[in-house]
């Protein structure tokens, strides 16, 4: 069966690159606009190498440390792997986009609509595709090797710890980039010289472009790619500890931990199977309203993976209990996206948009109540997914329906992808000059990638919470304790310390975003003193962005190693200072609230920045662009950057990375 | 001792309505000031009816309830003898406050700073005698009748749930109020219409002041209160159903028992004594340094009471590790104390006021950011207390240590109200011009009362952290359980829940005070705009600040019930609903969630009121009040109101009243 992920992971890889050969062949249009791109693709490509030089020395010492341990050099080697193939995601994802951005503008402008949806679909379908099957053949090999003895299988885990490394680095150090100038960029252009966005006269543009390619793309992906894989690696360690009362419970057979612990691979092939088909109706979908066929594509793929897993739990002689638990994971998954368009679109948007008119002191305080009431419905549909997913199948139950959640990520992340590269077609179509009639295209596309990305970023948290869930229910188990008990007073102090830790890691990411858009705010108004006739877009005047580009990614690289290694250092001192129970209550705190602040801060975020919107498209009575109410609201915008796209989506990151960790060193726990 | 307790309790109460007795017969000063106190008077003691009369109906109804439940008419007369004493506190705080004000400004005018600290001072000690002494009674009077057998001492549980419910309200009620006033007349009086704070032209200020007093005075009141009995009845109800291993931990004699239940009540009388000598020995400091004045009333009796309660501890047969887990509460406390002052008045300030620089947003960011990265240091201290604590005496240490923090409360809390008298005092005088020098005495003790405020607020955080930890150690004591186990989804889904209450009570109180504030805006925008010559100042042309009072007054009332009945019910379901381990796991999650919450409200809020006193005191280079960064800071400032004296202040009670009402219920869930 391991041979099968195997080889539907190659196709599915084989899939993303013929994709990507096939939008580098589209037109890339005029020389002004490949010139932009080029910039966009040199910056990006740079800054993912430097990145990469940096994570390649933290992965080797770490790498050496797990040689050295008691822990087999097998997790060594997997986790190895499980960092390399987050970090070919990352820079086959980045590739496509980069060569996406510029080809959906060109698509616009030369064929309408649905082309340039294509365009931009594909190019998100490169990343989607890849997570998915890099996700398979990597857990594939790590199951050929060690999974059919419970005992080795904890090998597996290291590839979960690598690809979870990764993405905490990538995540902070993407987000800490695109905020840093975007923040920069519109503090300075719009607010302050009176600009539009993506003005070609603004230094700080292209990096914001490339901001949004190694954040919303490289960093959503290594997220992701982590919970998918983390997901069912946590389950395959379940099964492998299990109790024989919670075997009786999955099904009667005799091979039945065997078929526990084959199942998530088994159903995250069938999800890169439908996501395929998924993909590949958006060739029919795409001359249709572009939000019906972007959900149509998720909805394809979600109804049929669920109608064959049904499917393979039979043949496989499962309980039906383990289908419902499927079940519980993926309609939570559709919920809580749908929770989040309501805060992030809704009423709540209007609330703000309506504070605004008082300022932005009042804008502020209500976008704060906002995210933090936001994070109840979520949080409660979680609770119930956890109590139908125990009551089915116990703490099988929960693993399996994060799984459940995270199968068709090859259609969900593409989607995902999307955004990004209709952002950056966006600004392409401004500083190309190409016109209103394009802009009006793009800019629907654009604002449609608004919504994918905050219904991504809520189901980037259900499924995180459920994966960190899933591997703290392995890490209990591996460790073999009986009980994580809240009487005992270490349990309390780890559970405070764990709660402390995303707090700590909100505060450095938004401290490290204000300091690096504080440096961008005086480059660019450098830039507009010094060079003469920049401001004013005298011909032939350019601006210097390669300044900007240069303290963003400096900014990033330098301030994303204080809290990844916080995330990875203090769960190894917790577990060996004061005890695996100790530990437990910290990944249960960190858990807690990092979920909480990752909810409060990504919904407040999309709520602040379509509050805006809402008052640019005049749908506020008496306020337009440039009136009060509309500069309170930017305010409240620029607040909220950081929030959704650096600190908020760094919390889904540390909590399973933290778990990660300790389901690794569990074993030096006992 | 029961009877020692009582009488010096009554004693205690004695000295305060002889302090009262003799403010009040200290001069008023002129009729504009005597004009002015009166309506802030009757603002407040206005207020209060309204409130005690809704929380009437409140506490009746909860009366009956107990009453027809199982819990025994013991459990429901105990509640409202709490309930009592709390609003008996808030009523001769209040009372005294409000008469102290305007005599502060009077002693400054006629005799200087030192009799004009006294004053103040007085005021203050009127609350924190009251405070102590009204505990002691109350919890001796349940002592004598139902602390002689372990198997009755549950009925002193809810003595401590009618403090409790009653504070919650007083205090989400009055942060309501206060910040309403507050951030609605300096949004139009400062911001727009450009006079100063608590110019008499302002229809808001007098409201402002009335909040002062309501939130401040009467809100903190009860909020230590609470945390005061809680931490003796919950140290009671830890050595009523100890373990003989514990008991054997705790000393040797055959009496250890009884003895380990009377020790919190003897050391609160103790506490008492102390802080009455702390209180008094402000005669012999008044004509120092006011700063050092008031940090040597509370280091007087802090000292004299460690010294004493080794003694006690000595002369009762208890073991001496329980005296030192004394000391680790104690120092606990202050070390709290020590970080908030930091964060609210060293580098963060700094850092924050310098961000204004770039404007209103980057201010926020780096705020939210100091608020974040403020928790880490008083948890990590928190965690330490509990282990040191925990190794010396177990789960009584836990208690212990919380009581020993809050034994000297007489005198603490007499520095907490201190504050807004002085704040008062500035106002009035302002209001009734009594020129510069008199301005300056009041300035600079209403300077010191924002530093002992925001100190106030990290002990007040701290020992409801350490109450809410003891309240749920006695918890799951008293309910039999001998884990609650965070392996059991069920106590994953209560902890999540309860996480998630602080967030939700945070976001309800948030735009309750988002919303009041606007209700103001628009009212003072009114008088400024239909009264003639309000605003330029025309002689015999007076606001009407009884209009703003009103919409204050009903906006704290309405608004107090959702979030406090909250926090009331959803203990009592999760208990019923989802058993007792899931409440066990609820009341983890929300203190963790809560304190996080609370300690980020309450130091960002500090700090950005700070950051800009630090700007308009010209100490930020090249700009000075109403500069742009200047304006910068005030939106800062504006948002940190209701953080740091609405929402964060109501989370310290929350913890501590959901712990408590499980407490009371435990025996139903048994």
């Amino acid at each position: 069966m391991e041979i099968l992920a195997l080889i539907l992971g190659l196709i599915g890889f084989g899939v993303a690159v013929a994709l990507y050969v096939k939008i580098k062949a589209e037109p890339a249009g005029n020389d002004l606009m490949v010139e932009i791109s080029e910039a966009i693709h040199a910056g990006a490509m740079a800054f993912l190498n430097r990145e990469y030089r940096i994570l390649g020395i933290f992965v080797g010492a770490v790498f050496l440390l797990m040689l050295l341990s008691k822990m087999g050099y097998q997790t060594a080697f997997a986790f190895l792997g499980g960092a390399g193939c987050s970090m070919l995601c990352g820079f086959v994802g980045m590739k496509a986009a980069t060569r996406a951005n510029v080809r959906t503008s060109e698509a616009a402008r030369s064929g309408g609509q649905a082309k340039a949806l294509l365009v931009s679909y594909n190019g998100g379908a490169v990343m989607g595709l890849s997570v998915a099957s890099l996700g398979l053949v990597g857990v594939g090999i790590a199951y050929a090797l060690f999974g059919h003895d419970p005992v080795t299988a904890k090998y597996i885990n290291g590839f979960a710890m690598g690809a979870s490394s990764i993405a905490l680095f990538a995540r902070v150090g993407g987000g800490i980039y695109t905020k840093a100038a975007d923040v920069g960029a519109d503090l300075v252009g719009k607010v302050e010289a009176g600009i539009p966005e993506d003005d070609p006269r603004n230094p700080g543009v292209i990096a914001d472009n490339v901001g949004d390619c190694v954040g919303d793309t490289a960093g959503m992906g290594a997220d992701i790619f982590e919970s998918y894989v983390g997901s069912i690696i946590a389950t395959i360690a379940i099964a492998a500890a299990a109790s024989p009362a919670l075997l009786a419970q999955l099904g009667s057979g005799d091979n039945i931990q065997s078929m526990a612990m084959l199942l998530p691979l088994v159903l995250a092939m069938t999800g890169l199977v439908f996501s395929l088909c998924g993909i590949f109706s958006m060739r029919y979908l795409k001359e249709r309203d572009p939000a019906e066929a972007l959900r149509s594509t998720t909805l394809i793929a979600a109804g049929l993976f669920l109608v064959a897993s049904l499917l393979v739990i039979w043949a496989m002689g499962i309980s039906l209990g383990v289908f419902l638990a499927i079940v519980a994971g993926t309609l939570g998954g559709v919920a809580i996206g749908l929770v989040t368009e309501y805060y992030t679109a809704g009423g709540p948007v209007r609330r703000i948009a309506l504070a605004s008119k008082t300022g932005p002191a009042t804008n502020i305080i209500h976008g704060l109540a906002v995210g933090l009431e936001s994070c109840a419905v979520p949080v409660l549909i979680i609770c119930v997914a956890i109590l139908v997913a125990n009551f089915c199948a116990g703490l099988y139950g929960i693993g399996i329906a994060a799984v459940g959640m995270l199968a068709t990520v090859g259609v969900t992340m593409t989607v995902d992808g999307y955004g990004p590269i209709a952002d950056n077609a966006g600004g392409i179509t401004e500083m190309a000059g190409l016109g209103p009639q394009v802009r009006e295209i793009t800019d629907g596309l654009d604002a449609l990638g608004n919504t994918t990305a905050a219904m991504g970023k809520g189901f980037a948290i259900g499924s995180a919470a459920l994966t960190a869930l899933a591997l703290f229910s392995a890490y209990s188990t591996t460790v073999g304790l009986e009980a994580i008990n809240l009487i005992n007073p270490l349990t309390v102090v780890g559970l405070l310390i764990g709660g402390v830790l995303p707090f700590f890691i909100g505060a450095l990411t938004m401290t490290s975003v204000g300091r690096a858009a504080g440096k961008m705010v005086e480059e660019i108004r450098r830039q507009f003193r010094e060079i003469p006739g920049l401001l004013e877009g005298k011909e032939g005047v350019k601006p210097e962005p390669e300044k900007c580009v240069d303290i963003s990614a400096k900014a990033a690289l330098k301030e994303m190693i204080l809290p990844g290694m916080t995330a990875v250092v203090a769960p190894v001192l917790v577990g060996f200072i004061l005890g695996k129970e100790a530990l437990g209550g910290m990944l249960a705190g960190a858990t807690l609230a990092g979920v909480l602040l990752a909810l409060m801060m990504s919904n407040g975020g999309g709520a602040w920045d379509n509050a805006k919107k809402y008052i640019e498209k005049g749908s506020l009575a008496g306020e337009k662009k440039g009136s009060d109410a509309h500069k309170a609201a930017v305010v409240g915008d620029t607040v909220g950057d950081p929030f959704k796209d650096t600190s908020g989506p760094a919390m889904n990151i540390l909590i399973k990375l933290m778990s990660v960790i300790a389901l690794v060193i569990a074993p030096l726990l006992i």
